[in-house]
């Protein structure tokens, strides 16, 4: 069986793109190895096609010998979603060959592209035609556009340009049967059946491949200024929110909150980055305005918004970028909390999703409640609070074991997070997706009827259940 | 049976609810009768439920006897989708007493809704409390937001806001087996399966029915300036799109084309409307710029692009709406058109899109290759141009018996059209859905694949085919 299955890869995609262990020297770990290095898989082949006619081939192969597919991006996904199990009966499905810009139309302002591209790539391709790709995350400099969209990526922009799902207008995709599902429509209106774009997207290629895809394009902004505020208060931290949507309008394009003991952590461990404002206020907000005219208009807006906010009490000092360089600084800050909370030691890492007006609620509720149950511990609060997206993360006491501590409390702990978020009508997976990671508590936290619907859809697009078994709905 | 049912149904909704043609005085037609007036149907019988509970229930009773139902909102689709058919065996199901609002947060920006509130009712309530819902479309005082969403309407607004997919955050559902999906997030981030929301949108009624959403809310821009230019080619209306992007950024909120013999039969029926610039020129545009500051800077603006498209040769002449009374006149103008089309008579419809890029060739093409097979035929060409829509329609030749024209004509123009369409890669069907009027069509210009799809599901989701037969799929 396996011998056939590997000659047909081998005719599908040539000898060449079908690695597998045996071969003198094979290292697979890159393909089989998470990014968090939370699961290593063993793949019985890693297949790497270089048409879309190949990757429907390798489908069709695997479907007659009902073998499972794990497709593969560039692998940056944070919930093993995109390696293979360990029974080395699983082929793993790279899609990283797949990586040519088929059309730039600049009238349209659309872009289509093959699932491998990497997304920084993207971005600078669009930016040399004089546009904005606005899909930005941490991964971007090695995650790849067709893992983006099969996970619905989300990032720093959403505020202003959504998820990734919000940024396809097209997709061509590979069925579970093998067949091209030719979409690239570079429409911005189709109402001609079911949105089965918008179903493969965030399905964790549990329903299709993403071959390819269209892409939105956005005017560049003439200016982008970034803002630096404290805030006395969660609810002061959402009242600024509201205060700069109504002066910035769509000029808002980043609003991030960040805890004191979050900042304080870059502060310890990157002190060359030098953090302001963080000592003496509970939370700091950054904030973006990205301007279709000139950075003296945004310079102007982001003043008249901080002089409103400072007499309301909402913020009790702020800064705004006097540079591109600070600017980057600024984000930086931001971006280096991960690394921070990684050099303090491990962590129990959540990515929920609450109503923006709860959030204050929420975060006080469960503050005391983890304080109460577990003394001492510490909490990394940080996240895109424009779309209500916490990276509620929860560190050991100081001085305590901490992997001592990940092994004993995270179950405990997911479990006194998730239900808050439950509580709260919040999402246990905002922007990182359900992956096998996940997968079992979607039985406890999905509405009932949603998870029967999502299992009818499984079982009538892929009744093999081939298609990357296991992530999103458990067996 | 029958009798069964409706006691069944009497017994889920009250007596009262329950409109059958065998009531003294019974007139049904307001419920049977599409708005074109293409369709006449029959019902076996109108229930009127006031909850969702109650649409749950007369789910399960025609379930049980496998009873056909029709949704209708507010009944003002333009491809007979919420009417019944005429054999007098199917249950309407008029959603139009679920019409509390449920809740306005107004941190969270959103506005959660039962399907039967008008959707004028919405942008009102959001505007009292300082939002701006932007869907806007010309029957939007008598269609309802569950209609709006089940067919994904466009509208006006689509260029910056989307269509009403990209404006609802939540669902709540009645399944075709009569369950309830609670999905009434709030929630801008949630990556926990597969995107149910996505998919009953636009479905039509055909998967289940939509009792409730949650929707996106904006801030109210602080002004809104309409512009009125006439340009010299198709070519040139899309240069100065691509300005006004780059110039305007999301403050452009609308961009429509009108072409000189549309205006000219606006100016010949509603002389007292005065429709500017229009003899001179093939076609005229409509910009409208949305300010988050003020109408000195929108006019400002406005000016600067003008000027620019000036000098390009994209704009021959212009006009700035002085006050809000003359912008709400250009628009009206705009909105006019299908009006006083009617007056000229009787004509053929279409509602296509075309990437942007595509459509100066589209139409050059498509109007002389009409020429050319109907002599004098006349062409009614405007749209969104923004989003690549328009509603192309056709015009008996001057003098022609216009209902000849349209008996005689309509398949073959339509064959013309939508082949040209086809090759253009482009959407026989932007945004008025398929309904029964284009469902026979889709089989010769949907992707096959994507129609296999499209039926794997409606047969996992509604296996007895009782929802909304025979829209959108074809049986």
């Amino acid at each position: 069986m396996s011998a056939d299955l590997l000659a047909a890869l081998r005719a599908a995609v040539g000898p060449a793109q079908v690695l597998t262990h045996d071969a003198p020297g094979a290292d697979l770990s890159a393909w089989e190895q998470d990014w968090r290095k939370r699961a290593h898989g063993r793949a019985l082949a890693v297949v790497r096609p270089g048409s879309t006619a190949e990757v429907a081939a390798v489908v069709r192969a695997c479907a007659a010998t009902g073998t499972a597919i794990v497709p593969q991006g560039g692998n940056t996904g944070l919930v093993v979603g995109s390696v293979p199990d360990d029974t080395g009966t699983q082929v793993l499905l790279s899609l990283s060959r797949l990586n040519a810009v088929r059309a730039l139309d600049a009238a349209n302002l659309t872009l289509t592209v093959e699932a491998g591209c990497v997304l920084q790539n993207l971005q600078d391709i669009a930016e040399k035609a004089g546009f904005l790709f606005p899909l930005s995350l941490a991964a971007e400099g090695s995650c790849t556009i067709g893992g983006n969209l099969a996970t619905n990526a989300g990032g720093t922009q959403v505020l202003r340009y959504g998820n990734a799902r919000d940024l396809c207008l097209g997709l061509e995709v590979v069925t579970a049967q093998g067949e091209v599902w030719h979409g690239l429509t570079g429409l911005r209106k189709d109402n001609t059946g079911y949105d089965l774009r918008d179903l493969f997207i965030g399905s964790e290629g549990t329903l299709g491949i993403i071959t390819a895809a269209t892409l939105k394009l956005y005017p560049l902004p003439a200016a982008q200024l970034t803002a630096w505020a404290a805030v006395p208060t969660l609810d002061a931290a959402v009242a600024l929110l509201g205060l700069a949507h109504q002066h910035l309008g769509a000029g808002l394009t980043g609003f991030e909150v960040m805890g004191q003991f979050a900042l304080g952590l870059v502060a310890r461990h990157m002190p060359q980055l030098r953090v302001p404002l963080w000592q003496d206020s509970p939370y700091c907000v950054l904030l973006e305005n990205s301007d279709s005219e000139s950075e003296e208009h945004a310079r102007g807006q982001f003043e008249r918004l901080l002089e409103t906010a400072f007499e309301q009490g909402w913020v009790s000092d702020a800064v705004v970028a006097e540079s591109l360089a600070q600017a980057h600084g600024l984000w930086h800050i931001r971006e280096s909390i991960p690394l921070a909370q990684a050099e303090e030691g491990l962590n129990i890492k959540h990515d929920i999703s609450i109503p923006v007006s709860s959030i204050p609620a929420f975060c006080a509720e469960t503050d005391a409640l983890l304080q109460r149950e577990i003394p001492g511990v510490r909490l990394v609060n940080f996240g895109h609070l424009g779309d209500g997206n916490l990276h509620y993360n929860v560190q050991a006491p100081a001085g305590a074991d901490a992997k001592k501590f990940l092994n004993g409390q995270e179950t405990r702990v997911n479990t006194l997070v998730f239900d808050a978020v439950a509580r709260y009508h919040g999402s246990i997976s905002a922007e990182h997706g359900v992956g096998s990671l996940k997968a079992d508590h979607l039985p406890h936290y999905k509405d009932p009827v949603a998870l029967g619907l999502m299992r009818a859809i499984k079982q009538a697009l892929d009744p093999q259940h081939l298609m990357n078994p296991g992530r999103v709905l458990s067996p």
